[in-house]
């Protein structure tokens, strides 16, 4: 082998070594589990899994805004007063799917809310459609966009906005 | 310069340059333009817009599906049928976000669209909410993600999923 081939190989190997390491370590679980854990605190009236997993360039939909809210600190001026006004006992997370391209992830999923009553019973209470934009920043999936909306609502009018 | 040096820099060159040009090339505008092209042509009865914009891994969410569609032939088939069933005389684009990260753009609005009455008048008919993810494929963009909610929908009920 001579000098320059010596040279070529030294750069190429940690390369393609770094390349097939990041790919093969990724598991959809991992999105999933961080959206879980913020479900999880959610229905405890906890609203900071959400916010904590917010990046700062987060931007927010669901159906109670007028327009996109962008942001950190306008997130944690709405979700910020609903702790402690959330209740909900049981979710179920159906079909969660995860399309993932490099530091970008987008998990969507249905989700079923229920209540239980006291016979012991659950009712479900509503139902939502779950767009999830999450960006790896220093290791740590982060959500950068959510869009929350309901599955199939009755809608009496559409030009509320 | 012995030889290993000009080895090195024959390798980092290149690289370095590609990557300048692609960050630098890149204008929101592109990826709005994308989905302003789709909107027009959705707007007189073609869905054929949506549709050729979409990747085969598209998902997608809307107010009338009772889950997420995934994939183009399902999403061929559920817009296919709408040709010729949808007019709007204009449409409103409010407040455009991109937040891209390299090869992956995430698109928000709001959008408000119109019928003009005989008289020349203009009415609004319906407000969405937006989210489009783009992922740049063979230099050009398109749709792999599509969420679609009203906004601040006047709802009865949201147990209809």
């Amino acid at each position: 082998m001579n000098v320059k081939a010596r040279a070529w190989w030294w750069l190429v190997v940690p390369l393609s070594v770094t390349c097939t390491v990041s790919a093969q370590a990724f598991r959809p679980e991992e999105v999933i589990a961080v959206e879980r854990a913020a479900l999880d605190r959610w229905g405890r009236g906890d609203p900071q899994g959400f916010l904590e997993t917010y990046a700062p360039e987060v931007s927010y939909f669901d159906p109670s805004v007028g327009a996109r809210i962008d942001g950190l600190p306008a997130m944690q001026k709405m979700l910020g007063p609903i702790a402690g006004k959330v209740r909900i006992d049981r979710y179920e997370m159906i079909n969660p799917l995860v399309q993932r391209h490099g530091d970008l992830a987008v998990l969507t999923y249905n989700v079923v809310n229920y209540i239980r009553k006291p016979d012991g019973s659950e009712v479900p209470t509503d139902r939502w459609n779950s767009t999830a934009v999450f960006r790896r920043i220093d290791g740590r999936w982060r959500t950068i966009h959510s869009h929350w909306s309901f599955t199939k609502p009755d809608v009496k009018q559409t030009t509320g906005g």
